[in-house]
């Protein structure tokens, strides 16, 4: 009988009907006990038995692969493949599948909404109205500034369309491969990452993790940005250096961040102490309907897999390109 | 020679040129010296001496212009005419001119950034997270709930323009005087404020206070919303009982509040003790673009109303009327 080792949580939480598929499927499942995302320790020792990883970001690696003797899919629940070994899983035969579109929407609004607060220190006020301190804080319009969004993919996109009706926005966006059919569509500039570096008030990361984008913005990057910008990053930790943005933050540089993604999560590091700088918990697609949308997309595809069914969401080369740019 | 009481602050903070302006048409001005908002009594010992009040949100009662002996123009920054006493004001023969139109984009922009905060749990996330404490929390998307709007005014006109790129999205709207062109434009639904409080999983509230909306959102209002619904205030405190908000929300009921405007301001009440209460400063109008022509239109005003030319901003019937209904 197929066993299927879902190592992502929460899973099932608010909707049980991934669940209800596995038990219909008659598929023996096992939920990462731990609760937490799993080091590549941890799943060293537990990978050995299952054919299926229903997976979230821990790291799936070579090392991992090699104790995962019965392995033959790895089906994530999400976008990122940066905690895949995509060449390490080629190499040994098993097939990796995603569910790229499901958190898009989820992701988009996170990142508008963090826009909005920075923009009008939300997150400083309300820290202090809840220690009892009044203070009037002026604010900017996102009608009034220039938005740079770096990555314009799937969730870029979107978030391009949730601003839709702020008439007078001014766009920098920036993709390793502009679409000229977006900017069509939308009113949006195609410059370099450094363009928007230096010209946009507020910056979001749309980015998957690859080596061309780990350690992409340390302090030259963060210091050539305008004193008083804003950066968002709710795509990867790993991708805007964290020590860089706390010392660059603490000098005074920057008048805020949202950060929802770490390169160790869960995190526990020194962002936190400073007040104008908004963490989140890597909550980008915890959206009910997003999350629960995702979590079925990659259990029907493991059940799909297991029927000896066609896969639907297999991960395309160009996706095991992007994982070795800049390293082959 | 004339002299104007500058009641309200900040005033000329980001932006120096409204104070430029009084000094090009030498006219002496006097800002309100205790740099927060005026009680009735602090009014009533300073406004003896004035000609022009550029005023906030302070009370200016008929007690107040009862010593205002000199008094000929109320210039408001801003748009809420509550702290205006119409009738008093006309019986003496004082005008009252307001900006009605300056404030609107910033405080839309608020209240789409509390509607996104609230959806998905950030300002408790950012509270946990600077604690040092990682939990991912559930949210839900703009997109797959209905939004309630309340007062469909400039303020509430100017939030359907900002969310027009969220495609799916369902509007519940209320106003004294429904607006079929809106309807037209945007897609909503015209209904009853009980149905809004029943109905909808967010409700903003973009109304003025007056003796009809007083008090209108009481234990009663509040219970009839769903359990898990979210309320947004950043027009006027007073609207919302604030006491009866906090014990149902102690009591487990709504699943979040975004409060910018109370009954007594600076606000230090117990809403505080509530961590699913996001609470900002009062700070609807405060971008800096925004603040900037509500103060600058407020000051042409005055200095057209001094050197005898015909008022531009002067408040209309209307508003008197409002002001007065429920009581006549």
């Amino acid at each position: 009988m197929a066993k299927i080792l879902i190592t992502t949580v929460p899973f099932g939480d608010r909707n049980r009907f991934p669940l209800d598929l596995l038990e219909k499927a008659n598929i023996e499942y096992l939920i990462n006990p731990y609760k937490t995302k799993l080091t590549e320790d941890q799943l060293v020792k537990m990978v050995s038995d299952f054919d299926v990883i229903i997976a979230g970001t821990e790291p799936i690696t070579e090392k991992v692969m090699t104790q995962a003797t019965k392995l033959k899919l790895v089906s994530r629940v999400g976008i990122g493949l940066d905690g895949v070994d995509l060449m390490a899983a080629r190499n040994r035969g098993i097939k990796v599948s995603y569910t790229p579109d499901a958190p898009a929407p989820a992701v988009a609004e996170l990142a508008l909404g963090m826009m909005l607060t920075l923009l009008r220190s939300v997150h400083i006020s309300n820290f202090r109205m809840h220690q009892g301190k009044w203070q009037r804080i002026f604010g900017r319009r996102l009608t009034e500034i220039t938005v740079g969004i770096i990555g314009m993919g799937r969730i870029g996109t979107h978030l391009l369309r949730c601003i839709k009706g702020f008439d007078t926005l001014q766009v920098l966006a920036n993709d390793i491969m502009p679409n000229d059919e977006l900017s069509r569509e939308f009113k949006l500039k195609w410059v370099t990452k450094e363009h928007i570096y230096k010209d946009a008030d507020i910056i979001s990361l749309h980015l998957p993790l690859t080596p061309l984008t780990r350690n992409m913005i340390r302090r030259e990057q963060l210091l050539s940005m305008k004193s008083d910008a804003m950066i968002i990053n709710t795509s990867r930790g790993g991708i805007i250096n964290e020590r860089d943005l706390h010392d660059v933050m603490v000098a005074g540089h920057l008048s805020g961040a949202a950060i929802d993604v770490f390169e160790h999560e869960p995190y526990t590091g020194k962002l936190a102490e400073i007040e104008r700088c908004l963490l989140t918990s890597h909550m980008g697609s915890m959206s009910i309907d997003c999350r629960t949308r995702m979590e079925i997309e990659a259990t029907e595809e493991a059940i799909r897999f297991l029927a000896g069914k066609p896969l639907e969401g297999e991960v395309p080369q160009a996706e095991y390109d992007v994982q070795y740019q800049g390293i082959l």
